[in-house]
Formats: structure tokens, sequence, C-alpha cells
């Protein structure tokens, strides 16, 4: 009876700037979709470097168990938060700009020692929210099964495309 | 008194083969730091596959809470292991080959959607093991402890390294 | 009369994705152009991963001769793959994702030791086709026939433009 | 008794420069233990031209099944020998010059439509050797066999380092 | 009278593909400009080798004086006409496939020691014309004249735009 | 009279790791020579990001005129002071670790709109100081001379060089 | 009384072709808020080198305070100038060519030891201008509390953007 | 007769730095043997931009027929002269800082529309000089017969090699 008496712990997702939303969004989606919690916010590291630091630094407090940051080019975000905290923090480099998330990519995953940001991919909202899901699945079964049945599904959702295919071959 | 009764979650280190030992070392350290029990094994996802998948997918009813995974060149080990469990599977791209490790790091943290690999630095194997803690305090508030003491042991040995410097400095 | 009475292997092509297709259907057509017998599927290293390594376990039995794998980002589809058999397997690096296929390229070519894939360019498609081919063709007379005359052909259609710009630059 | 009446197809080692020998070595010494013929040349797309198409033109009939071809830099060595035969031509992109062999890696996988290049890794020569084997055993079942053979015994090499990884940990 | 007597060398265009063309004609138009004369040409390195390199072997005897080679990807056009010609080659990157004309960049610049190819910037074909021209009025003061008038031009149109801003900066 | 009675700002010089003292130092140097005043501190965006927040806070009423920050990988020093700070910041992209610097220069030139970091070439330590005192020099004649004479003397060391040169071909 | 009498210093700045006007006007309206006198001019490093290397010599006694220079591809422009005066120099890499502005980048930021230039961010025309006031407000506090005002109202932007968000995700 | 009476151009080899002189010295041995006459000279288009530009401006009518510039990093030297002069202007991208001479390459190699610049491989001494020839030989038949008689020298040095190694496999 673990799962109903200690409180879920809340995702938190961070972007840069609300021109990362239209990708965020897909980690808004993921998670509402394994029940969990989050709240979703705009700071900056390098506008709003105060309200990020503090941010970080309250959020295990105030319930959180992930950070997910988002931001592009030279994607500091996730490291501010990072270094601000020490619930793990996933960073989603944001392609933008020239470099089309090489420069996001590298500023977000070749942090230095002692301080980890765990990377997804190049634009990868959605993986970062599975990420946070297994990661919060570590202490709770019930999630770690759905967890199991999202794999399910895509299996299946592969098994169709595969039919469909064979269809498609045969005619 | 829940931190007594639950044991802790082992976490798992994976090597593609031994030569990534000499810097993958620097996890084990780290986790017996933190006293977080773990394994270290050699699995190759290209020359013993359906070993490493089975590892993969007992890995959670075997008692792990976070899988490491460390490959170079065409570095699949981590992939591999995130297709064929749902717990958390951290990629450390291992320097070497021709490419200097950006080879690893782009097949490591390039993951499809719905199967993310939460990507360290290239040759990043302390940061994996803090990240591991990191996931693991999410549930566990004494690691959590150990976690915050270890930040304040850097700051102050930056603060050491600074007033090395302000001496030679003022010499 | 050895080309009659030995059923000529057939190829597979495998894409991660059915969003692959558009590219990959390609190779279907150079193959049907060398009347080489073929299938296409769809199978994922990440999201279907016990019947990626079934199928590549089961190839050489069920009468394929070579392998060809197409797929983008960390591209591990022609690594599972090849280390799950010994055919000779193609891998085809998708263009896709942010990092324009370099991602896909260098997940592919760059192999460990012993388990090698035969890579073509970033969205190769036609040329896996005639890579399979050539490979086929070592045993196969009547196939190299047909490889001498596609380049016969190749050769033509560039006298052809050759003309054609003549005739453009004589106006 | 197909294998005893039509005569093994041998493979040419071609290689840029007797710079590259120590790297391409390491493929003679793979051909040699899965007993197939080869012979070595040095052969430069660059410098010798007319005679490097000759050897490509006059390959299959010259008995050769295979064609690897080792350069570095512009590397135009295996294309060279790909525009001059419908064979297999597998490409070993060399290390070396000032781009760590990037630049060998694009100008050998990026062939255009009609002229494929089986690409291996980087100073991939044993790859090439075992790419090579893969291609002649399609249709050789005996080579076929010891190509299994030499999986098992690399799976039992990873097996023995995981024993001795255990015994150090145990310590 | 030197220039009168002495036939003026031809520039030969060569490009790998009519896709080039758009591309390429800019360099027909630079020669058009500077009154040299010029044939332009499709031949393939890889699907025409044979045409190609004889082509190449007898440009200076049939009054060529430079040689422009425009190829993409696995760019081997100019390596390959300079392998068989003593006359300066200029290649020309092309910008195609997934590489954007970094890889058409790299096997176009990077040859081996006693074969250059004078590159220019990628789909550079003006500066190829230009270059050519600069080459061939080594040992023709007239056409040096030309080329001086085309620079003092080129700082006029300048001049012009610079005016053209202050009058809108001034409104 | 302006220079004398207005205090000459201050220079900050901070590194995120004594490992960069070595190559920092050439900024010390550079800037004993202008006789430009300086402090040399070791602070870390990541492990002491409260401390360097602070430092960069109050560091133009603390008397400095221009920050230098080195850093390398994921370098978000020089960021992090850009953002608490609007005195002019120059990064130092350091190299080291797998990527050789290129990881810190995207991460330190890529700032976003309004948060601009002045960066200098990778392990540009020299150079760094050399913009430091351009800045200075602005608003400071003196300086400007003392610039302009550093600018004497490098031609006349390219101008010794030559000689040197000379001298030995004419042997 | 200090900024009455003694006359703001201009900035200058300078594209190398009038296509990188639409992005370089950008520094204008940045100057403009921050009441900052400057010129804008079309001064190119290659086609008319004299004037660009005259106007950068003459920069200091005309009253320029600080020079941004804006090119693309083979960057040359902030270098010229830089070797041509002792005012910082700031270089905008531009987008555009083949490389997507990292040529462009290389080519400004990677200056030899003496010569630096202030690099912002590929495109960052913004950015350059913000540096420069923040150049210029090391000795001006009047501008130094505009830059302050100018970070105090991004904030707020920030601020609004994330109620609008909160709005968002409560419907 | 036409040789005699017309002097030969002179090759002018500079150098933007001394540290350069290990490898640019090639571009000279090879010269030797041609017998072409040429200087080389240490200037930086940066530290001596005045002499550089008056260099490259007197360069034709002192009887020059070919630049070659080598530089480093920012490589701006070979722009600076093709900016400065109509002569065929060869770039030596110089390897060396943290780039390994990607950075030179290109900021060589991507000369604006007008300016050619012929670039060839990165350190490539040897090739420039060869180029150099090869310009000149196009209005010097003695010299295009030395050309030729190099690329015969140089197929004998392979199938020197080619000996070497059958003599070793024969063993």
């Amino acid at each position: 009876m673990n799962e109903e008496v200690i409180p879920v712990k809340k995702v938190a997702i961070i972007m840069g700037s609300d021109s990362d939303w239209p990708v965020v969004k897909a980690a808004c989606t993921q998670l509402d979709e394994f029940h969990i919690p989050y709240e979703a916010h705009i700071l900056s590291a390098h506008r709003t470097p105060v309200q990020a630091a503090e941010f970080a630094r309250d959020a295990r407090k105030n319930g959180f168990g992930v950070l997910i940051c988002a931001a592009g080019m030279a994607a500091h975000l996730a490291g501010a938060f990072a270094g601000n905290s020490t619930l793990p923090v996933i960073g989603i480099p944001m392609k933008g700009g020239a470099m089309d998330g090489l420069d996001a990519l590298l500023a977000t995953v070749q942090m230095p020692s002692g301080i980890p940001v765990a990377t997804v991919a190049i634009n990868g909202a959605k993986n970062a929210a599975v990420l946070a899901a297994q990661i919060l699945a570590v202490s709770d079964d019930d999630l770690a099964a759905r967890l199991d049945e999202a794999r399910v599904k895509m299996a299946r959702q592969i098994a169709e495309k595969e039919a469909k295919l064979q269809a498609e071959l045969a005619q």
C-alpha cells in the first residue's frame, strides 16, 4: 500500500523560452498518459538566473522528483539546475539557431565531473518524459507496470505497420 | 523506517569490452562512496547479444534499479539495454577509435521516441554513478542527504583550490 | 546448371520505422529490376528487440543471403542484425532527426571488431540493393551479367545527358 | 561436393600506400584464419590510375570474389575500383592526415547512386576481412560454419573477460 | 604579338551529373565575361571512368589549359582528373546529399601528396572560373588586365551598395 | 587629467577549475605587461553556483571593468557570469575532455539574445587579456597608446623572424 | 558631468555584403534603444581591402569606440579590422553558404595570439550591439544603468510568458 | 625559344608565422626539384597587414606568377593576398591550435564570390608547390614535361613498394 500513502513525486518541466513550447508540450502529453503529475514553467538560466536557481534549490522540498530542462544553443539551463539541486536533471537539447542542435547537445551533455545531466536526443521531449517516468518507477511498481504496457503498445504499433506494409507489398 | 525494510536497489554497470574498465572503474568508486550496492559486468550488444538481452530483461526482478552501460564507437549497448528493460538506462559514450567519442555520443544519445537513454559526457563514468545515485535518491532521503554532502564537499574543494591560488598569487 | 537447381537467395529489407519506407522503397525497385527475390519488413531494434533478433538468427536458414537494414538517428538496427547473424548485413543510415544523418552514419559504420556492417551512403537505398546484388552475383554469373548491363545502361544515360548539354550549349 | 570443384574465390586487398600496411595487415591475418585465399597489392587511384583501373576491370575474370580497398584522406581508391568492377568492393577509410579519418570515411561511403562501396569502420581492416568472408560464405556453407564458430569463440572470450572481472571484483 | 599567335588555352568544365548544371552554369557565364573559350561536359568518375580518364589524359594536347571539375558527395571527379593529367585541376565541391557539401569538400581537397586539386568553396562555380582565368592570365597580360578591371567593378558595386545603405539610413 | 583621478578598473579572471591555470596564466602575464590590475579566482558555475553568481552581481561595484571566464566542456561559466552582470564578459573556451574544445566553444559563444559573451579562440587566454585591455582602453588613452606599442612590437618580431628566414635561405 | 563634456564614442557596424543587412539591422535597433550613436557601412575585406583597412586605422581618431563586423563563410572582415585597429572588434559570424555559419564562426573566433576578435553567436547581431553597449558602459554609468534596466525588462518578459503559459495550462 | 627570353615567373611562399616553416619547407624542396625560382617570406595578415597588402599588390609587377600562402586557425593570409592581387593564390590550411586544421581549411576555402583561393589539403605544402608548377606549366612546355616525369617517378615508386610487399608476402 506504499503507493497510496507516499504522494507521487511531481515532475518539473522547465524551458528557457516560450518558443520551445511546441516541442516541449510532447513531454506533458506523455506524462499525462502515465498519470504523472507535473508542472511546466518558463525560466531562463541567463535572463532570470535568480529565479531559476531558487526553483532548483527548492525543488526537492517542493515535492519534485525529477527536473526536465529544455534549452537551445549554449544550453545552460539543465546545467544550472543540476548545479543547484541533487535531483536527477534531464536535459533536452533544443534544435534551433544555426547549429541544428549540436551546440545545445554538447552544452547539455558535456557536464563536468560531479554534476551530471541525463541528456536525451535533440528535441527529445517525449523521451525526457519517458525517462522521468522510468526514474519515478524505480520505487513505484504501478508506474513500472504502466511503462511495460506502453512498451507492449509500441510493439503492437510496429506489428500493425508491418501488417500494413505486407498488405501493400502483396497487392 | 521505509529505508530499512525495502532493500536498496542495486546498480548494474555493464561495459562492452574489458578495455573500458580503466575508465568505468570510476563509477564503481563513486558508488562505493555513496554505499550503493552494484555489480559490474562485461557484456556485448554485438558479441553476446542473447546474454545482454537476457540481463536487461531480468534486471528489475533481479533487484536492479538503474543500469549503466558504457560502450564506444557505434555504441549500441545502452540502446540494447533500453530496448529490453524499462529501468532507467544511463549511457556512457566511450572515447576511442578514430572519432574521439563523437560517434559513441551520437549512437548513445540520439535514441528513437519511446526508448530513452540517459546520456552523460564522453568517458563520464563518475557522473554516470552520480546520476544513478540521484535516481535512487528520489525515494531514499538518506541517499539524498549523502548527495547533498558530496556537493558541500565539492564546494569546499573549490574553496581550497581558490585559497591555494590566492596564496600563489600573493607571493 | 548450378544456377537453376540452387534456389536464388532472398534479400531481406528491414526498416526501423514505416517513415523510412518512401526512401527504402528504392531498394525494392532496384531488386525488382535485377529479378532478385526479397522481403521487406518493419522491425525495430529497440521496440521489437526479440522479433528483430529472431529474424536475424533464422535468416540464413530461411533462405536469405543478404540483410539490408535501414535506420536513423542512433541507428542500431543493422548492428543488432549483424550481432545475431553471420550473413552480410548492409546498413542504410537514414537522414532525419536533427543531425541530418551523421548520427545514423556513425552509429551504423563504426562497428566493433568482428561484427561488420557494410555501410552505404546516407539514404542510399538504391545502392544497398546494388550492393546486395553484387554480393549474390559473386556466385551467380547470370546476375553478374545483369549488373554489367546496368553499368552499360548508366554510361549510356550519362552519354545522353552529355549530348543534351552539348545541344543546349550549341544554341 | 560443391565446394571442392568450384575454386574458392580470392579476395584482393588493395592499399593506396605502403604506410597503410601496418593496419591493413589485420585483414590478411583474419583471412588466413578463415582459410580464404587472397592477394595484397599497393595501387593508387591517383598515382597509378591506369593500373588500378585495369586491376579492377579484370578482377572477376582473374578469380577474385571481393575487393577490399584501403585509403585515407580524399579516399578515392574504393570508389575507383567500384567504378571499374561490379564485384562487391569493401572500403576501409584510413585514419591519418589532419582529419582523423572523417575525410576518408565520407569520401568512401558517400558514393553516388549505382556504384556502392561497402564501407566499414575507420581503420576497420579486420572487419573488412570478416565482411569479405561473409560475402563469400553466402554460397559456401563450410565458410559460413567457420564464421559461426568465430562468433562462438568471440562470445567465449567475452565470457572469459567477464569471469576475470568478477574475480577481480571479488577480491 | 604573343597573344595573337599563340591560341588561348581552353577551359574544360566537367560535371559528374546534369543535376550540377544549374550551379555550374555560373562558371560558364564568368568565362564568357572574360572572353575565355571553354567546353562543358558531363562525365562521371564512377559511371564513365574510361571516358573520364581519356578526357583528362588528352586534355593538354587538345588545347585545354585548366580543368574545372564539379562533383558532390564522395566527390572523386576532380581527383580522378588530377590523377590523369598534370594540368591544373580546379575542384568545385557540390552541396547536396545529406552532408550539405562537407563530404564533397573533404573528398575534393584532401588529396594525397603529389596530386593536388585546387579546391574552391562549396558550390563556388563562379570562383572556379575566376581562378581558371587567373591561371591563364599568368602568361596573358590582356586577361590579367581584364581581371583587374573586374576587381575595380566589384569595388564599385560595393561602393554603390554602401551609398544606397547611407541613403536608407539617412531617411 | 581624467586618467589620474578615476581609478583604473580591474579585470577579474575566473576559471572553473585549477587545471585551467597553466593556460589561463597567460592572461595574467599579458595584463601585467599592460600594467592593468586584476584578480584571478577559481569559481565554478556548477560546483559553487551561489558564490559565482554573487561575484558576478557585485563585480561592477567592486571595481571590476571586465570579467574573463575560462571553462571547458559544457562551458557555462562565462554565460553564468553574463547572466548576472552587465559588465562585458570575455569567454575562453578551454580545450580538454574528448571534444578538443569544440564543445566549450559552442557552449560559450552561442549565447541567447540579450546576454552576449565576447568569445575568443579555444585556449586563447592571451587574447582574452588583450581584448580586456582594448575594452578598458576605450576610455583610457594611455592604455590605448600601450596597445599600439604592443602592435608595433609584434610587427617588429615578425620582421625579425623574416630576417632570420632570409638569412637561412641565403646560406 | 563627465557624460556631457566627453562626447560618447560611436559604434561602427561594418558588413561585408548588403545581403547581411536584414540580420545586421537588429544591431542598429538595439543601439538606438540604448541611445548609442553609430554608423553602418558596407565594406569588404576582399573586394575593398584598401578602404576597409583605412576605415579601421582611422576609427579611433574618428570617434569610434567599438567596431562591429559581420561577415559569412571565410569571414575575414572582423579579423582584418582587428589587424588594423586596437579598438575592440566584435565579430558576428553570418549564417549562409553551405556550412550554416560554422565556417564563419571558426574564421571569426580562432584569431592568432595578439589580435583578438570578440565573437558573438552566429547571426547574433543584437548581442553584438549589447556587447558594444557593455563595453562603452565600462566608463559610462548612465549607459550601465540603461543596461541594467534592459535586464529587468527581459526578466519581466520571461515572467509574462510564464504567466501566459500557466494560464494556458490551467484551462 | 619562348622559354629562354621570357623570364620564368617566380613563386612567392608566404607564411603567417615561423612556426609554419617546418611544414612549409616541403614546398621549397618541391619547387627546387622543378627548378622553379621562388621566394619565401614571413608576413602576417593580422600583425603586418600593411606589408602583406603591399606585397600582394606589387607581386605581379615584381615578377611573381603564383602566390602560396600558409596559415592556421582563422587563416586569413591567403584571402588577404587574394583580395589584393589577381594572381592565382594557393592556400595551405595549417594544422594546429585546437581544431586540427578544420578551422584553417574553412577559413581558407570558403572565399566569397569573385575572390577565389586555390585551396590544397591541410598541411599540403608539397601539393601547393606542385599546383604552382602546374599553373606555371600551362605556358611552359618544359615545365609540363618535368611534371609528367614526376608522375612517372611516382608511379615507379608505387611499383617498387608493390614489389617489396610481394617479396614480404612471398616469404
